[in-house]
């Protein structure tokens, strides 16, 4: 993506009190609603200049280049932006898995019969992606 | 939604500093991501107890029972939670537009060739949601 269109999103986008925004990431082609992680100004710009996303890590303090010590990147497909300019959603081809308990999306916990059940397998040791 | 149920969500969630959660409502069947909002604790076990989802409005600083006033409610039909219990994802049933524009989805506009386009067409007039 060229300069002007990372320019016309940054533009576009209401940033919170800490100049982040939140970011939905979607499969592209199956819709699995993967991940929900905060953007900054840097994270956006460098995830449309690369095509890979990039999201800023709150408890860390620095960009967070999804992927990088576990393999287990998204390509950007597609950023659309909500009607308020304050949430993002990116559709996403994900290798392999998105979740850090290695299970294909975070949102593996389903209240069903009054308590969270597990409703997804981990489809990758941790300590794969992670080292041990 | 019994409170049991209640009580075990609200427990395993984790709160920001301004006691809120986001959530994200996907449509259930057809995958399509709606919108994204923030839940208090009254709006999740309201949501929970009645089954039509209740969002916080942070502008009015108050509950905000969705389609209360446009009609265009949501169905709960699943409450997933991600890993680290900070983000909700709500499977549910919409009716008719999720966006105030009266669109469908709030999602509508996408970055291609450089420039945000709008890529989904009203489905219902404002003025009919909110009057004239």
């Amino acid at each position: 993506m060229g300069e002007a269109g990372i320019a016309a999103v940054l533009d576009a986008i209401s940033w919170n009190g800490d100049e982040l925004v939140p970011a939905i990431a979607q499969q592209h082609d199956s819709g699995e609603v993967l991940m929900m992680a905060w953007m900054s100004r840097d994270a956006v710009a460098e995830t449309l200049a690369t095509g890979r996303v990039c999201y800023y890590s709150r408890s860390r303090g620095a960009l967070w280049r999804k992927g990088e010590t576990s393999g287990q990147v998204q390509a950007l497909v597609e950023l659309r932006l909500d009607c308020d300019g304050d949430t993002l959603l990116l559709a996403v081809d994900q290798t392999g898995v998105a979740c850090h308990t290695g299970r294909r999306s975070c949102f593996f916990r389903a209240l069903r019969d009054d308590r969270l059940a597990t409703i997804a397998g981990v489809e990758i040791d941790p300590a794969e992606l992670y080292g041990k």
